[in-house]
């Protein structure tokens, strides 16, 4: 086949894609059911809790509760067996399961909208979805803490450097370092939490914008669906998306966290670091170079990041400048959301596999650890503490020290003592104490620091506070 | 930044910007005095903790904690008075404070950053000033809202007409929709104290990154600094940077709904709708055309959502796939801060101001409510609860007669009763009582409805949530 | 995408997703035939040119390559037919189609792969399918501007207001301002065309990154792919997507020009409005209120520039930092590029379908014409030209005399000449051929002004300049 | 001083920043002349266009016309020497330059914007700074490409590993990764290149939207001004502004170039790779740690990256949705356009310092390139080409053995031939001519490739396609 056929097909792809007319561009462009189904779930639950009150109320009779309940229970099973007739024309979930509704039960069906809108309808939905999809998340979350828990308790004492710049800078502890994501992802999951708290309003009853004449009772609703009570204001309940927006924002955030993790990974499985050896589960090889174990689930869980970004980007947007209540930009809400769940679910998953995974190299990390020098601020302090200089001037002395080791390529810990004393009078044996890698481990005891017991009360301290509840 | 001088300069500008030598591009690069600046309240205040915990903790003398102490209150008070003598080639604001406290007081200048390092000290002076900023940002949106409730209490039973797609849809009152952004600013409010609340742990004492083998007091310091308790890994301390994403996100959603009652402002002052004057003092207007009040400041609220997008899209960039711990790329997260913090305070500013200022137009809303058949879902609700229809048969009979009052050219409450139980016998004269907008709008009582008594009762209730805290 | 199933079942959804272990994990996040399947017709056209190379090289034989060619003309029909059979554990489109292969025809299949790599495969595939999608763009782009132009043509002399600040200014015609979006249109065409321009090299035969010591022929495999040449570069060819990025934004400063119009057709449809009227095909109405012409097509229209803002921010946050050259990060580059494309297409064929549906309502937008003095600066001009004054003191008097109007609350062209003398006696009644909005409009003849005659003769130049190319 | 003060002194900062009542807010939102000044010089030759064509056209007199010619020249030396009385109150650069001129020359000023409006004037500024900013930076870039082809023609023969994934793949030379470079930066120039071409059009004339009555002569001031023509529709003219998305959307790309080898850089100067070596100028040192070079300029281009791409979001979401013509909102447009040109250039100006600065490391680049069999694929060609395999078949003898001499702990060129053969009886000795790092490199000679000799020749072909023009 020519390229040119390539072309004239794409071509006939683009240009004559809608030559159906007026009708086919406006389904295309109007429909939403090729996304809005997975919120069917959401939609059930909600159509009951809202026949259930309107029996409660008087508005609705009981037969006529028990035909939709038993309706809704049909088509629930008829979807998770994949047996529905999902229709294009019915536009949306909400009308594919009413009209199913009607070819089940008749009548009946036609009185389940009553003092009901799909404007309240579809906000309720789409709130319980987040709700339950910070829920998931925070449950993964949870996950990859404790792996990282694990990894941590495991090499609280495994020496390694610690960067800035990606140079060396002092030594610490790979548990230490795993205990910094325990952080960073137990505040991601306050901002899930935050946003699910913020969100668990109901904005059942507020009818297409203004509420209803009809004598609901919202707390029911509300309650039935596990909602703290009915949002304030029936305008905002129809109208507003922040809740996305806030769930969009606490993903990208946590996208953030997982990017670098995963940049650390790539390096850390590098030819040049070496630090960490990823099993083949985790890995792509190649069957010609049987070292190579090209780090893609890390490299996957990186770019995530930039969908995520992405999503907020595109709700941020549509939402910018729209005027009260519902416009029908907002049927765009739904697919940015359900892409950052399912992208974060995923690279929390790989996260956590390679976490459980990843085989820290004693040896590569502690041959790096002992380059550049790391110990010289432990020799200033050393100077500022015993020998009683002001922080500046031990600094100064400590640069003519490590200069003159470094002129002679030995390390701190093997530059003879006097040849330091001719540096700076002030200089005893006990220096010694400090020099080694090791020994600036152990010190660095201040509360948060990297010695290796400070590391192992931080495990036992984070495990209480982040897997205990 | 100075202006580019002519065509051949701005060429000579681009090109030979930087041909003084490799020291002016990183001079240009690296330097941050020029936006650090304005962290020197909070600079001076880590600094003053943390001299007073090293003389608590017997690390440094009395005395060089007093000079310390005096020394900073100079510079304190020289900054406030604009004397000081900010350098360039300082690079930073701490380099600035330290430099000048040398001059002042000499050699305890240089004990003053013992078992400190410029990594946990710029993160405790960005954590303190982004806590300042949410505490001003909530106090502006506070009056805002208060600005708003105050309209929402006068304006209880004002008619408008309540819009779905721009287009009139149900009658609501205009203290109905302005107590809507009530709500959305409220959560707002949240978003910031979540943030607020999460960041407040002090990251002081972790030094580079390990932590220090001085024997500090992060307890304290953490105290003297209103932080809640120490940050509880070092690493974490001075490499994560997710309190600034967190609250660029929440003032990313702000901007949201700013942009809304900006984009309505702008809508309600057209010459189409006429919905609201605004004074001179919120439009710029125009000697010629004496009717032409410009809204500028609404469209300047406006468009300042882009510029908060833009800032939180920035810092999510910088933070991607950085490997801990501090990286350089980390100093570009204090300008995307200080101008969303900026530009939120004006829009707030401008909008509390256009919020006080706006006078609604009551003949017009009432006559724009009117329009477009308002009730038609009341008579539909009549026809459910009162001719007991199904809800979907009511929406078709409902149909039938709007069509009908249409092709005669009135409106439903003009439309003669006898046509109508033409249309469908089970009408009676008490359906009269539903089809004013007057009479619309009074029966939507339910929860969070816009019927006046509901609006009033929504003013008392917002009052006592949202300011009296 | 399954639905989720039930609250209960959405945890488990998230929290055990992936508890059938890493194979389950890598599988999800490393496979990519759920959307590279869309690169099938370039992927076998690319297999083509390379194999017909191979053969004329003399690197393959003429019966494998002919057996591959037969071989790949029935996968080309498979997949037309839509029975080919995709496996998702063969990863993506070119395994697939590779693992296809051997089944028809054996052994020669393995001698396709032949100086090629996934690598260079894969970023000719992107190229080619990129190249096409700016084709039909391009051509969506010229019917928009078809429509436009048509319209333009038709109500070139039709009289609406020209706002700024949605403001009425000056009179406008209809025409005139279609046209400014056929301008808009045609800079797009071009940032298409020109990335076209710049994509159109082939990246083949760059191997897996360093090139390929096998003898290619590099201008073949270009030319009958329809490529301008080879990139001069192969680690360039594996590892850079600027052309996807420059595909997005030119997407992008689309969408913004595609949601102005939107906008203005949401505002224009408005009861405040009333400029134009859209038929049913493009509105979805109400079957209570028969007015009720939701603009939807026009509202999604406008929040697809969301949609493709996210895209562009997603792909330029996957690229940023990589390391050179092929990282897995780059498997995220197709969809939001195909994302882009297929919204673009949407909002591209919804505008043009709105632009020949809707009917302007001349009465209105002349009642709307009249309002606000469009006419003052006529008279300004007109004090200056003939009055000889200097402009700013024309703009004065003209101040002056508008407020007098306003104050009788007559129109300019009602208001009496003496009273005008009054205010200052340069003025005469030769001033009251320019107080009309007609004769304003005529008057407006400068290049690109809006004077009907002018409005005519730019649709010609319009058609000539963008139809007839 | 207590945080407490701190935070009382910034909620006055804050909160009571607008105290001053709307006046203040008024002016601090409105006024642009705190950013817009950089017109300044743009402003004064579109005036002197302006004001010549006038004369030409006996709009205004020789005299008059002479009179602010001058009067613009004297304001253009204030300017340039600071001492120019910028006013706060005078609102933006126009009205400043405006005012002053009136001071100077008196009634003649008034004259001046005689068929002009601030509307076609903005637009004619903004569209020739950002043509300055563009030639500019393409000269930046052709800077930078020569520092690359500089160092490519050097290091044409280095070898260095070749990366996929961060793993080594298969030997390159240095050259020939710098190069991948310069064809990047060549397709950055390209799109500045089209979009100066694109934007190259005069909007002035275009009055406040509708064009004039005056019998201006827009080719005049076009052709001084050096525009291509006249904009052909008023509308557009004042009311577009994507000749600055284009803009931004080129340095958004071409960030991402800059970014990637900014990475390289830093993972480059890691203690992990040492593959290159920055000098002083262009690292930070630590007193304490001599080895440590922080390579922050790197760190710093890469972490505008974000914030270029911030700027771009801003202003498609500025842009999005806005009706006809201008708005204020468009005000914002200038910022982002500036601070995306500085942190550009910026970033330009750094990468060509550190290209033509960085020095590389041959022993360390030839030690990693020889790890992980990265010739194996040159043993897979052998066997396909020489012994005559189809590739599938190769790939896999190749595997095996690979892992052999992997078993054996010895590289391809080290493994004896008979235990090659006894794996495939089809080897022979010929096979270890292309075993060896520097023999698979020399055969890279397809166009594109990394044989020595085709980089020389490829530097040759950069230096006339870049650098000659």
């Amino acid at each position: 086949m020519s390229p040119n056929k390539t072309n004239k097909s794409a071509n006939a792809q683009w240009g004559g894609r809608f030559t159906g007319g007026p009708a086919e561009v406006m389904e295309q462009i109007n429909t939403s059911i090729g996304f809005d189904r997975r919120l069917f779930a959401q939609d059930i639950a909600g159509s009951r809790a809202h026949a259930d009150m309107l029996v409660a109320q008087g508005i609705l009779s009981t037969e006529d509760g028990k035909a939709i309940n038993d309706g809704l229970d049909t088509i629930s099973r008829e979807i998770e067996d994949e047996k529905f007739p999902f229709s294009q024309a019915l536009e949306d979930i909400h009308m594919n399961i009413e009209a199913r509704l009607r070819d089940l039960i008749g009548e009946p069906a036609g009185r389940l909208h009553t003092a009901r809108s799909r404007n309240d309808q579809v906000a309720t939905d789409f709130r319980l979805w987040v709700r339950d999809a910070t829920d998931g998340l925070e449950e993964q979350l949870q996950a990859l803490q404790a792996a990282l828990i694990a990894g941590a308790e495991t090499h609280a004492a495994l020496i390694m450097p610690g960067f800035t710049h990606l140079q060396t800078a002092q030594p610490v502890t790979f548990g230490h370092h795993l205990l910094a994501y325990v952080e960073m992802f137990g505040r991601d999951r306050g901002r899930f939490a935050d946003c699910r708290r913020r969100l668990n309003e109901s904005p059942l009853g507020a009818g297409a914008l203004a509420g209803t004449s009809f004598p609901i009772d919202r707390k029911q609703t509300a309650t039935a669906l596990g909602f703290d009570r009915p949002m304030a204001n029936s305008l905002d309940a129809v109208a507003d998306r922040d809740f996305a927006l806030e769930f969009l924002s606490a993903a990208a955030i946590t996208m953030t966290h997982i990017s670098r993790l995963a940049e650390e990974i790539v390096i850390w499985c590098s030819d040049g670091f070496g630090f960490v050896r990823l099993s083949d589960a985790y890995t792509t090889g190649s069957s010609m170079m049987p070292q190579k174990r090209n780090p893609d689930a890390a490299e996957l869980s990186r770019a995530k990041a930039g969908r995520v970004f992405g999503d907020l980007m595109t709700l941020l947007t549509v939402m910018k400048g729209l005027p009260l209540t519902y416009s029908k930009d907002m049927q765009e809400d739904k697919e940015p959301v359900f892409d950052a769940a399912d992208s974060l679910g995923l690279a929390l998953a790989a996260m956590a596999g390679m976490v459980g995974d990843f085989e820290p190299m004693p040896d590569a990390m502690r041959a790096a650890a002992i380059k550049g020098y790391p110990t010289a601020t432990d020799l200033a302090d050393w100077l500022v503490s015993v020998a009683g200089m002001p922080f500046r001037e031990a600094h100064h002395v400590t640069g003519e020290i490590v200069k003159a080791a470094e002129a002679r390529g030995v390390l701190l810990d093997q530059f003879p003592i006097a040849d330091m004393q001719a540096i700076d009078g002030r200089i005893t044996e006990d220096v010694l104490s400090v020099l080694s890698i090791d020994a600036a481990l152990a010190r660095r005891t201040s509360e948060g620091g990297t010695a290796p017991d400070n590391v192992r009360a931080a495990v036992a301290a984070a495990r209480k506070r982040f897997l205990e509840t």
